[in-house]
């Protein structure tokens, strides 16, 4: 058995490290840390650093490929954060998705009306537990802008909430554009906004967010089928990249959960260490979205079948995936601290090789040896993302590389010149080997894309 | 030689095919289209369609590689769009990021009050071209929304009119946490937002658009040497994506053009249907950002150098590449109008396959062969992105697969099941070669990846 397959570097059910020390970790190691950290930070929004991002654009790739290039039922679109506003009149968003809002006149915070009981105390009236609200008042969540530089013709613009409406306000553009019959889908990865009561728990619930999109366009006669090819095609999406099987979960929508757009929902939830919690959602969102698209821009979406003529509204099933959610789905199901011989703790990352940050770290013995070290690096870069580092004793360099979940180090040593030979470490076992430089891209190959 | 190389595949200078046919090619083709089409559209935004979010996607990918995987001193990150507004306090964007605008009383136009010779006559004035302007006010191009819900603490904040300075307040924390040393970049690619007075040139002049900067930090001693070094490095981009040697320059601004934060910079022009302009700027940006994140945070940026001890701040050489931009150039160098023999005239786009949408298209002859060409397309697609398309008459799919810049057209053919091998059709030659199924992935390979 390659000790580097994907099988070896799937996780046990492990206890979940505390988000505490997730969220220092990503901080100290760069992977994600408040946005504008020098001014303080600004609540509910994330900056990326050199492993998050490659994490995150390991990530989306993965669902690109899976989603849309290896099917030619599916096709890609990028569209503008911005759109006309009568597509969030269209969609309900104008009119409802707002939160009903109450102030307290005493301590000047704002509750959900329906979650009072999250509120505690009043902080202006001590030993009291009592606010002084005002009545309930909805409070809608899009975030809002001018745009236009005529006098006359500044207008309102929403930055988009969900990436999904300009796949249904595209939806005949992109058909016809692109040659593709019913059934077939299009999807989307982007930002989107929110402007979230109490962003919480790390990256979970932001106010700025990227979502991976699909919405696949069937007869409806077809709906059911497809409804439940997705909700089995994404579930599996998430165990390929690593997710451990007994942290992920379907779990259907109860009927009195439906969105209003929504015929029937199963969410895909990963068992944070805040408890279970949605990261993907497929709906069947019915005809909804085309018919209110169509009601409001006076154009015809409907199509006609070409064998009974019949004239009928495609139906909508859709994927709709957080990105940020999977990220940190990804990264709570990395973390290990893992008791060694002897007592000592390491932290270790254990992602699959497919979605770690970096995947090989190349690292001289001594400066003495950066030449060839180097270059080993500069051939192993065209291929993968690598990390060089020639400072500090070699044993806290393996450690380092295991705090950020990198598969393989790659040492250089006084010998490497002699034998043509280097030893690489692997992360989870720490087994070393020594292996030969013109083997080594082979060699690193059958273990890092194994599987993927 | 390799009929596939990229040297074959690199244009000559064509005289440019004018901007209107390459904006409705684009909407018929689903390259770009005009955000919210049914809605009808909204100034300044635009959306990629499956085609053009290959091309774009493929132009951040090399980016990408070139900027940041293939080297050791730069690595990426990805922030936030809205951060904190001290951000723009210090950056100066708040106080100056504005065009003096004065207002007709009569046709309630705006106009930039340093450009009233484009404003052309007032639409309220029969016959006269005399306006009746308001004083000049300043009118700053940054979109603002409202952040925040609690009745107390709702905040102004901007979306980033430039996607760098996240990258400037970002630096201590991504030095540290990546154990990078002076020299060293941070990158990014991501969108921006600016309100635009007068959107214009398709693509070139939009409200929001998106960026690929780096921020290389370097010893004041070595500014001169890294922004020579970093000049070439950007012009030798543009020629490796394919554009025509003849139609880019380097232009080097006159002191009385730079911007305030700059000591020196040089433009990337492309020759556009429009004129030259810019795609891509570098800039030696000095200490300017760091020194006004220093003083508008309160934290020390500056730095010690190990060896003599001397404190110092870093100086900054920048590259800023137009994403948009880049794409459009991309458009313009390869959109063709052959004279065939005969007198027909063929639309072609000559693409170098590295940024080609689609790389393959799977064209079986009649519907009855589609198993076995489905089977082809599946295989394909695990490398490249692949097209495929059964309908309508062969000559008729080459042309459109030549319309949109597919370098090869494999077509699957009654013989095939007999013989097993396809017709490989080239794009630009027209010529056409019989390959063995079994060495297809071996003859598109040598092709396609050719130089990339």
């Amino acid at each position: 058995m390659v000790a580097g397959s994907d099988s070896s570097f799937s996780s046990a059910t492990r206890p979940l490290v505390a988000m505490d020390k997730l969220v220092s970790l990503c901080a100290a190691r760069g992977f994600i840390f408040a946005s504008s950290e020098i001014y303080g930070g600004i609540n509910g929004f994330w900056d990326y650093g050199p492993l998050g991002v490659e994490l995150k654009n390991n990530l989306k790739a993965l669902w690109w490929q899976r989603m849309v290039r290896e099917r030619p039922d599916v096709v890609g679109i990028d569209t503008s954060i911005v759109a006309h506003p009568r597509t969030w009149e269209a969609s309900g968003h104008v009119d409802n998705f707002s939160d009903p809002m109450v102030d307290c006149r005493a301590c000047k915070k704002r509750f959900r009306a329906d979650q009072l009981d999250d509120a505690g105390k009043c902080s202006s009236r001590e030993g009291s537990s009592e606010h002084d609200l005002t009545e309930a008042k909805n409070f809608n969540l899009m975030l809002e802008t001018q745009i236009g530089a005529s006098a006359d013709a500044t207008q309102s613009a929403y930055l988009r909430p969900e990436t999904c409406q300009s796949l249904f306000t595209g939806f005949k553009r992109v058909r016809e554009s692109s040659r593709q019959k019913i059934p077939f889908g299009i999807a989307q990865v982007g930002k989107a906004f929110r402007n979230e009561i109490t962003p919480r728990n790390f990256i979970f619930r932001s106010r700025e967010f990227e979502q991976a999109e699909m919405e696949f366009f069937c007869h409806p006669s077809e709906r059911d089928e497809w409804f439940e090819y997705w909700r089995a095609q994404r579930l599996q999406f998430h165990r390929d990249i690593g997710l451990n099987e007994g942290r992920i979960r379907n779990r259907p929508h109860e009927s009195d959960e439906l969105a209003h757009y929504a015929n029937a929902a199963v969410d895909v939830d990963y068992e944070f260490p805040f408890g279970w919690q949605e990261i993907e959602g497929v709906h069947d969102r019915g005809d909804w979205d085309l018919s209110q698209h169509t009601k409001f821009s006076g154009k015809e979406l409907a199509m006609t079948d070409e064998a009974t003529k019949e004239k009928y509204t495609p139906m909508v099933i859709e994927t709709s995936m957080g990105v940020d959610r999977t990220c940190l789905a990804l990264l709570c199901d990395a973390l290990d601290e893992e008791t060694l011989e002897g007592g000592d703790t390491r932290t270790v990352m254990r992602f699959a090789p497919k979605v770690a940050p970096v995947k090989v770290a190349v690292l001289p013995l001594s400066k003495k040896l950066s030449e060839s070290a180097h270059k080993i690096d500069a051939e192993l870069r065209k291929r993968w993302n690598v990390f060089y580092d020639e400072s500090g004793n070699i044993g806290r360099r393996y450690r380092r590389q295991d705090e950020v979940g990198t598969p393989y180090c790659v040492t250089v040593d006084f010998e490497t010149e002699d034998d043509k030979k280097v030893t690489v470490r692997e992360r989870d076992t720490m087994d070393q080997e020594r292996v030969p430089l013109d083997g080594l891209d082979a060699y690193l190959h059958e273990r890092l894309e194994a599987g993927s």
